[in-house]
């Protein structure tokens, strides 16, 4: 029953593959129309999403991101005329071998074919990713929480009609709907039809996929990031970056978790630093030097090194040398972004070449970890794996490639 | 006890990471070397091995794939001597940005980290695929079949030792020894070390790791491969390239296991193709068109479209159409590689482009699929997924990459 969905997807995904650039760009535009004209009905039918959950008592941190509102709506259709303008991920030639035995190969993207999303209650996520799918010409199955169910059967409706008033396969959006998890089960082990599956939403739904999934799957989630103050830095601009890094918006994967201050520069660079923070709520929690120089800190245990706070808390250490810093780094670190300020450009050099993570920063905030900062237009998310896809994941990491070669009677 | 392995390999790839290009093709080299200077003694602990498995009653096609002879050491010693030749995959500029606010962001190649390989008694994978990890700056982990324990814990062994005298880790590479399949299952579940998995050997073998593990995993394997001979083909060339595909090494993943011929052609080249292929001992299993044209061949069942023979055995249609040939392979491929024979350039292009594989051919036999044809050097297998690596894996496939931003104080 469930592989119904696996098998409409596939088919869908086979018409889709043949659809040229400008009409997947259409597709994506009039879905974009399609919201902003049925902004009303969106929010009736948020409305009611928002009563049951507030009857099952869901909290207000979680209602928000359940809610839908004329704003969100704006930032959902401008989000997908933004993948409009992206350059075509697909037929892209990435690279031509010319063999010596006058074989031809030229190596071309093509869309991945069925991705399939597994979400919680967050209904742009809807929007968001399917337009990403759609771009890139792949077909999407979209299993969001059952609490958004409303919002998201009016928004798939919405994107189907459109591809359907296109002449493109309507079931290149699909909504699954399960009462339990039946139905998020199956699609984990859909290995006939799901080239990608995507756990978008909390660890614990992440690691639950992750486990359960035969289907090859991107993680994303998980970020530990570190900014390192070296002993050459530049005070008012460590001060900047470690601000923007921790308050600009804490609860994200790409937000400041712990500084990692040089000795030499601890005595005069962490007033600075702790004042600004300070001003914004933040709670240090310091080793014992950092204790000594910032007395409004508070102790910090080994659980918070390595720690995701996701809040206004941040963990502080002075170390003795950046050498250390880049062993707490791959002690600690989770491989998200991870950031050095220092005037030193041979310091600099050397720590970004040697720190393992997707995205290493020299001199800068690292929540510029993010598609659409990194000129990707969106993104499906943030990788935290090596494999296919790592860091902000974009338009290309929806797309595979194929070998063409063309011969002239060539045998082996 | 199995996480031991994942904790060194860890711990092992870091050093590897910061090894210059120059110390990798040494080890390579050298491990090439040692391998050649231990021929006799590789034979000996090899008969050993040959020994038990015959006992064990193991079948010759099976024993044959475990022998190591000395022209198979010179051709693992030479393949390593191959990849030492190839560019460096490492440290590759794979993408620059500037941003609008300044930022200058670069997508630079970096090793995946930790690979385990799960595969079976052939011991020159051992070298093979562990030379490939090396050469791309990773940490294996082998765990082959205990039937060739002997050769691979020798082979292992000068691989450490090649590793340890040139100042690398020799944990990079791990011969994982467990008695029963303990040790495997471990590996399938060791996401906190592992970054890639791969199973090479059966289709049993590959589908049990696909469905049991945790960690990411490279697919390789199965090649339902086809040729279809175009209204418009040379008829001499489509009797020579159907031939070499079928016939040249039929137990492989690239061997043609289904021909698919034209109705306007088929009177005209079936004698020819399959007298051709009946002179080498090939069986045609062939639909009603067929057997009328060639009266020598067989009737096919359904059960023989899509089936991957590995024998001198080849499934045969008469087709109406090449829309109809593409349907078939659509329905019945496993998007491996598919070619089609013909002299018409439109035609041509439009197969190429529509039919979905990780190698598609014009003029050409589909025994060229594979990482030394394809100018890799060599390959740890041809991926039947989508995603990361499609086709032929070669050195560039046991890669990742990361981002490097450089700034000047940017805050979002």
């Amino acid at each position: 029953m469930w592989n119904e969905y696996g098998q409409k997807a596939k088919e869908a995904s086979k018409a889709l593959a043949k659809a040229g650039n400008q009409l997947r760009v259409n597709a994506v535009c009039l879905i974009a129309d399609r919201l902003e004209c049925n902004s009303a009905n969106l929010m009736v039918a948020n409305s009611y999403d928002l009563q049951t959950a507030r009857r099952n008592g869901m909290s207000e941190a979680m209602l928000d991101r359940l809610r839908v509102t004329s704003e969100r709506i704006t930032q959902m259709a401008s989000g997908l005329r933004v993948l409009a303008e992206q350059q075509d991920p697909l037929g892209r030639s990435l690279e031509q071998m010319e063999r010596p035995n006058g074989l031809h190969i030229e190596k071309i993207s093509v869309p991945l074919g069925v991705i399939a999303l597994i979400y919680e209650a967050r209904p742009n996520v809807t929007a968001d990713a399917a337009g990403l799918c759609l771009r890139a010409g792949n077909a999407v199955i979209l299993r969001g929480g059952k609490e958004a169910i409303n919002t998201n059967r009016l928004i798939a409706g919405l994107m189907r009609g459109a591809l359907a008033e296109l002449n493109l396969p309507e079931d290149a959006v699909q909504l699954m709907e399960d009462e339990g998890r039946e139905g998020a089960q199956a699609l984990m082990t859909m290995n006939a039809y799901v080239d990608l599956l995507i756990p978008r939403g909390s660890k614990a739904l992440i690691d639950s996929v992750v486990q359960h999934a035969t289907v090859p799957v991107l993680k994303t989630g998980e970020g530990v990031c570190h900014t390192y103050v070296d002993k050459d830095a530049g005070i008012g601009m460590a001060a900047s970056i470690v601000h923007n890094a921790k308050v600009s918006r804490c609860t994200v994967c790409n937000a400041l978790e712990c500084l990692l201050v040089h000795k030499d520069i601890a005595e005069a660079a962490l007033p600075v630093i702790s004042g600004k923070l300070f001003e914004s709520g933040v709670t240090i929690l310091g080793d014992e030097e950092t204790l000594r120089i910032v007395p409004q800190a508070q102790p910090a245990t080994e659980n918070d090194w390595g720690h995701e706070f996701l809040s206004l808390t941040l963990a502080c250490r002075v170390v003795d040398s950046m050498e250390d810093a880049m062993e707490h780094i791959s002690r600690y670190g989770s491989g998200h972004s991870e950031a050095i300020v220092t005037e030193n450009l041979e310091t600099a050099e050397h720590f970004l070449n040697a720190v393992d993570a997707a995205a290493v920063y020299h001199n800068a905030s690292t929540r510029f970890t993010d598609g659409g900062e990194f000129g990707m237009g969106a993104e499906i998310g943030i990788s935290t794996q090596k494999l296919h896809a790592r860091g902000p994941a974009g338009l290309n990491a929806l797309t595979s490639y194929k070998y063409i070669i063309k011969g002239g009677g060539q045998i082996r």
